[in-house]
């Protein structure tokens, strides 16, 4: 098995050449400007891993992970015009860089360039692969749009806030999984169930970014600490405080004043709220949620009948995702 | 041959009884609203008298010519966010009628929609389909980068126009010919010819339409008269006479002050742009170029090597196209 970081390197490099297109070039300049601004390049990363756990053909695996990281970029300038973020990897959204018409275009035609780099994948496999993509693509904007929704509703359930996020993140690295998998020719149920471990992981991973933005060392975590709180993002923890606060008037009152607090101090309402978290034991909870999808993340590679070794591999990878400074 | 009516028919039935998915009602309820506002379907309908002429099964064109109805309306989706428009088909566009995010959003759903529906197609010839059908919509996002790039750049040639409706209305034409005409199991150089029928008729259509909404008789025609002319949209009539009066110092001037006018009577400026344009005979011009583009289509159907009633069928069709109420 190659390395994460030879993956990494390989997927860096195949993007470095690539070519979407000249002209129009406000077409095409957003497409090559949000692909250069790097990340770790999880999902395709994912695909490379698939398919090397069945011992399948690594340059195989490239074109459909290529595939899903343009799909998955293609979401993300969609979702800054959507949410109106100003910044991604540090670096100007590229509605705020251009404009929003060519971020709704531009992003349109990532989406066709993922669709048109999916189909270099070999003939016989692609009405399996198009499937599960399109399948995946279909989930992740019923997330966004959940999201959307969850911002203006009053009453957001832990359920509900679960199957978002399953949604809008979780089913892409389940997708990546099953995608590669496919590709090493494992059968449906193994691919199947490497989809449910990605999916469970990414609920995880999820709930892993909401605790971080609470208790993380704010400078090792290269975010500002309470951004979540500060701007009412509906997070695990907000949600479950909410809902256990219901029972407890003093609570109940002091948080919901600080969510409609027209004015306050950010330093002031972050420490309040933390407070509150503390007090409820909310950070606990969502680690042991966040544990629980984890271990059942596990439970699906249990019956995938490969070789131990390929497995630790992959739970490694998982790992090192997991474990961020906090 | 089915006749015309049979095929929209067929193509409205499909469509009355499809589902593009329930929850968030916010995300699919728009994707059924713009399907169900109706029009001509004249790009579905092209594709089942493509695969007709081939002597295909016309069962085997229903998908893809779903499939490219379904690309068509995320295409005014999106359209008319970025063009502000606040009707489509007399109806509240989907950014009016809902938000401006549902209707990024919806859009992206139905164009992964559009890839599924494309999908269902015999599986022998998917990868052909996919490689026809993602060209063309990377087409058609340039042909909508150019118009948005046109509508603030001062100097726009004949050239470059054509070849924006090229890209923006007539590719899909010609798509949905090609498409069809490979259902048909037609040689690669027979679809091919039918693609530059389509394109050529394409851009004709489109023509036809700048001298429409100068020209035509408003009430039978639909819309207002000279809204072209209201909003210095950048027609081939406008763009011709900028390019005719570059030689006359006065017609220039009052040309360009209608242009530039900040405040004027509606009424006022679509006459005396009308006049500018009957002095110039730009009317004749743009019929000259439109005719030029429907006869080069002829030529294209001319090689096919199939029966002349086949062929037949579709002039009149195409015929039944252009001669609209002048």
């Amino acid at each position: 098995m190659n390395s994460i970081a030879t993956y990494q390197q390989q997927i860096e490099d195949a993007l470095k050449d690539k070519k979407y297109g000249s002209n129009p070039k406000e077409l095409y300049e957003p497409i090559s400007y949000i692909m250069s601004l790097g990340g770790k390049r999880l999902r395709p990363v994912l695909v490379f891993i698939a398919t090397d756990i069945f011992d399948g053909d690594a340059s195989k695996a490239l074109h459909p992970a290529l595939a899903i990281e343009l799909f998955h970029n293609f979401t993300l300038v969609h979702d800054d015009l959507m949410d109106k973020a100003p910044l991604r990897r540090s670096q100007p959204t590229v509605h705020e860089k251009w404009n929003n018409n060519i971020a709704i275009l531009s992003g349109d035609a990532m989406m066709v360039r993922a669709y048109q780099e999916l189909c270099l994948a070999d003939t016989t496999m692609l009405p399996q692969l198009l499937e599960i993509f399109s399948d995946t693509a279909v989930k992740v904007c019923e997330g966004q749009q959940y999201d959307m929704n969850y911002e203006t509703m009053t009453k957001v359930s832990i359920q509900q806030y679960i199957k978002m996020i399953e949604l809008k993140t979780a089913v892409l690295l389940g997708g990546a999984l099953k995608i590669g998998a496919l590709i090493g020719k494992a059968r449906e149920e193994d691919a199947q169930r490497l989809y449910d471990f990605g999916k469970h992981i990414g609920i995880a991973f999820q709930l892993q970014d909401d605790i971080l933005d609470v208790y993380a060392d704010a400078a090792k975590f290269g975010k500002q600490k309470g951004g979540d709180i500060i701007a009412n993002k509906k997070t695990y923890l907000l949600l479950k405080a909410i809902e256990m606060a219901e029972s407890n008037r003093y609570l109940k009152e002091e948080l919901h004043q600080w969510i409609a607090a027209p004015q306050f101090d950010a330093k002031e309402k972050v420490e309040a709220v933390i407070n509150i978290y503390n007090f409820l034991n909310v950070k606990e909870l969502a680690r042991t949620e966040m544990q629980k999808h984890y271990e059942l993340a596990l439970t699906f590679l249990k019956d995938i009948p490969v070789a131990e070794d390929k497995k630790q591999s992959l739970i490694n990878f998982a790992e090192s995702l997991m474990v961020r400074e906090m």
